[in-house]
């Protein structure tokens, strides 16, 4: 496995995963615009690694600013700050490792050892993400039944955490306890997260695993061939309406109507329990020429118009129980979330 | 609008639908078994338009045999039919088709006559189809609310009928009277027909359209932009168990949890009442590059395993009507679907 995020001393150094699985190519950078880019066109991608980055991309705007005065380091850096912040909206991770860094840099009247702090909390961030991961599939296995058919959608693996994942972890774990599993990977259209990047993952870890389209989940269901569905959360209400993307509330739909158990594996860091509910979640809308193209070809007629959210909302009605670094919890979610951060 | 399929008097002209919607390519073919390869392909496709473009290439092999002894002719034919029919498994329209060809193949003394009879049989089932058509779109409109949010999968129109098509008959009428519909058009991953054939469709008659994948529609309807569902069909069972496109089922299903009505639009030759459900319809598995990979672009990695059945069953119990030439009928399915045809 490559390296997917790592930290030079003084640059970011990066797996392009737009790339995947045809090219492993790795970017360095000391920009913290580049970052940016990287995070507004996938190249970085998962919530928990966006918050990785975000804190790393704060550690490059920090330094280019460190010969500043403290006022003008405070101003210049809470730009960038947002900035980076703003790059993906909807998983709270990015917005989480921000307001990290903004406490840091409000407070600061030496630019340059706030920059040393800076890279002391990304890097921990970074540490504790792979902590969690491993915690994460610890609790999780539990969740998977003996020679289990388990459905998981986009990646929520280590090239979406600074570990070996979320629900990929659960996955892996369930796999090394020699349960005999076999994984079913959403292609999860329009970006194939689940074809590029998991059923890439999987190959590595020798996950028996079979690749299908997002159409097929709710029919291997109905064939028996499915027992329990996981997937990772870009944010959790409080309420434990969830965020995730697009796609996984039909498959949230269709295990509810098959009674097939329905998992999210996050760290806590994904919980926003500011927010009563998932409408309050804001929803990025993407270009449409992502839905209208495949890999580059367009496969739509010009002049074709499509909607492209990036992510849907699943009512945590739905979600049978949420794998966290502390534990697994279930409804009723307005107590057991609040309860498992107090 | 190009023809679609056209017999020019000696040979079948017909577009090439794997090209669409880039180009738009005719091809010319006098051989029966280039219309085999074109079935097999999807260069052709659509279960009604299955049927019909089986009745010509039976008359393609009989013109090729028709100087044979009446023995010779009657065994070389039927074979030639057998061949034709299984092309593709699951439309019961190409079996049908082949039903009605094979019923004047086993009986004749006259080759020369016989191989006429079959041009009129394929010219008549190609004109029918056109009229059924007509009349689905005409009974159909009724099941569309005014302004309505309309989804539906894979391709039901013109490029898969005789005529303006099942589903996008039911759609054009709505439409044309005036009623201010939004048609929502799931991709339909792997092979696209949604995304190249639908929005195509759509498109030339104007009809406003918005693209989306196959994981959105759930996510649609909990908003509440979707007020019906309407899919063609490949077959549907005496319990009214229906096999159609990959992902319909899973579109039936958040119908169901959405309380969308689920529509089937479909003519009588698609009912196979002696299949008394779902189970005994042959589900067509295609080649697994289908999902891994498109247009010769590898999306996998390699290596990644992947299943591709064709086609899936969803339970008659899920739907809320099928419109016929003949009439809307509803459940309970055994007893309507029985009634319609005798």
């Amino acid at each position: 496995m490559p390296d997917v995020l790592r930290w030079t001393g003084d640059a970011l150094r990066f797996l392009d995963q737009t790339l995947l699985p045809g090219e492993t190519r790795m970017l360095e950078t000391r920009d913290y615009r580049a970052v940016i880019d990287a995070l507004k066109r996938l190249a970085i991608r998962g919530a928990p690694l966006i918050g990785i980055a975000g804190a790393y991309a704060a550690v490059l705007a920090a330094r280019a600013l460190r010969e500043c005065a403290p006022a003008a380091f405070r101003e210049q850096a809470s730009l960038a700050l947002a900035e980076i912040s703003a790059a993906r909206p909807t998983a709270v991770n990015l917005a989480w490792a921000m307001g990290q860094c903004q406490a840091l840099v409000s407070t600061t009247d030496d630019p340059a050892n706030c920059t040393l702090q800076l890279e002391n909390l990304a890097a921990a961030l970074h540490a504790d993400d792979a902590r969690r991961c491993e915690s994460i599939g610890q609790y999780g296995a539990i969740i998977i039944p003996e020679g289990a058919g388990v459905v998981t959608h986009c990646n929520a693996g280590a090239l979406a955490t600074g570990g070996e994942g979320t629900a990929i972890a659960v996955i892996l774990a369930a796999h090394r306890q020699g349960k005999g599993i076999h994984v079913f990977v959403d292609e999860t259209r329009p970006l194939l997260q689940g074809a590029r990047l998991t059923m890439w993952e999987l190959l590595r870890h020798e996950v028996p695993a079979t690749l299908i389209t997002d159409g097929m989940a709710a029919s291997l269901m109905r064939e028996g061939r499915i027992q329990v569905a996981i997937t990772g959360a870009d944010r959790i209400a409080a309420n434990g309406d969830t965020a995730n993307k697009i796609g996984t509330y039909a498959l949230a739909v269709a295990a509810k109507y098959h009674r097939v158990p329905f998992y999210i594996a996050a760290p806590l860091s994904t919980l926003d329990l500011a927010l009563p509910d998932g409408n309050a979640i804001p929803i990025e809308h993407r270009d449409e020429s992502e839905v209208t193209s495949l890999q580059g070809i367009r496969t739509a007629p010009e002049g074709a118009r499509a909607c492209n959210p990036a992510f849907d909302i699943t009512p945590g009605e739905l979600i049978t129980g949420i794998v966290t670094e502390r534990g697994i919890i279930a409804p009723p979610w307005d107590e057991t979330l609040a309860a498992i951060v107090s």
